[in-house]
């Protein structure tokens, strides 16, 4: 996509998620995954307003833009932005969020 | 299809889809996509009413009629109608919604 | 069928099509299709009295009789009646709706 | 069955059907169907009392005893009885009832 | 089973039949089926306490201890019994039950 | 496992059985199955709390700890524990409960 | 992952699991597990928050931090950290939970 648009906004239960190289880095510096670990992670930069239940409300998603997260070995659909290549998942296919305390 | 009908309203969660080919540009004459990009995208020319939940509630569609969208890669039905070639998404099989700002 | 029946009423939320052939008339003889448009296009001519959500409560169809629909590529149940051949679909496999403004 | 049972009622939504071969009569002597047309039909001659939706509470059948139904073309347990041979279908299986006015 | 264990009460929504091979009689006697007749019939034994609802109420059976029934061409679990074979079914397998009025 | 853990208690709807080989006596020492008889039997060992129902509510088990039953040709997933080899299952995979009297 | 993050929060309703290796010990240096069980254990060290129901509330897991637990044969998403292997489940693959009383 070209310089016009700014932002992608994922819908419903959906997230854009920037996978992390092996060695790459966070956005603040840190190196994060040595080669022989074959786990993929990535940042959350976008995340969807959420589905909708069986009565019409919308659910809350279960992860949040910024969680740093582990992403499974399968699915997400590629998306290239201005910024590079970017990969869409549910929020649901996430297996586990990475806090540092 | 002839110059008898002006619209097409798609059925419950549907929309009906203009796809931009590579280099193409929207409406308002903004280039939007280089060759190398495989990813789809398009923009919402119509929508249908919604689909009805398990309450018989319209539940409302997670994309609206202007938007700039990111297609998947499979699926979409194809339509020709007086404009040319269209495709025929369900709300939920959309990926993303750009925003320019 | 012969000619005893004169009406064939389709069951929850089914509806009776007749399609359009390339370059047939609507009843008010407009002209509709043309060869290279492989989109199969119909009029309802029936239509059920819609399905039981989770509840037992009916709910209503997203078409009606006498829209000129446009069809799926698959699907339909074909049905001789006397005056010639119908097709049987559920309203939600139906594209979307042709409307004249 | 021999002569012991006079009656089979089906359970939940299904329905009992005597199918019409081509160029039968229905029980008032009417000719029904010409042998080109393989569409199949048949009369409703019992009905079960209908399935239970999730609440618990019972969803009427969307056919009645009595009516000239059009059979899908797949399906149907076929079932023996002391008048001959009958077909079990889901209410939800018939596509359509013939209507004489 | 040996002589320990007098009845046998199936779970849920689960009945257990006697199924009637071609010629043999009910309890009572009675021939019941002739040989050329492929369908299945039996008669249930026992039944289970019923399923659960979405609500976690309990949903009655749609047929009864002592019913004459018409058995579906496929399924049935075999179990071996002081009294012999018998097959359990569940209950919404059951296509049909026999009345004698 | 050694002798560390005293009690499997299994999850949800799961339960423990103890399978009976052919021949093999219950606690109380009495003979349950003869060879030519195919069908499993098992005692229940232990029990889980239930699942929960769409509203979050806990359904009870449709079977109890200590009830002799009739086990599924299929399914059980093999444990092995110091006091020998349990199956476990799901509550809705039993068949039936044999019952004395 | 390197030295960076200290706690992989599992989502929804999915566990991280230390899988004990033949003949391993607890943290509490107890030996679990002899060679020839086949059956798979391990340590639940940290937990999902639970899904939502179709109500949109949270259903509490069906299982704890600090259980010892019977793992399935399949399924488990493997997941390089720090401290070394782990996989992650869902709460409901658990079979069950070792007691020591």
């Amino acid at each position: 996509m070209t310089s016009v648009f700014k932002r992608l906004v994922p819908t419903f239960n959906r997230i854009l998620v920037k996978k992390f190289e092996a060695e790459t880095k966070t956005r603040t510096g840190i190196i994060l995954q040595d080669p022989a670990d074959k786990t993929a992670y990535g940042e959350i930069v976008s995340a969807g307003p959420g589905n909708f239940d069986s009565n019409g409300k919308v659910v809350p998603l279960g992860v949040n833009v910024g969680d740093i997260v582990v992403l499974p070995d399968y699915g997400g659909s590629k998306v290239n932005l201005k910024d590079g290549e970017f990969f869409i998942y549910r929020d649901t296919d996430i297996l586990g969020v990475l806090h540092k305390n």
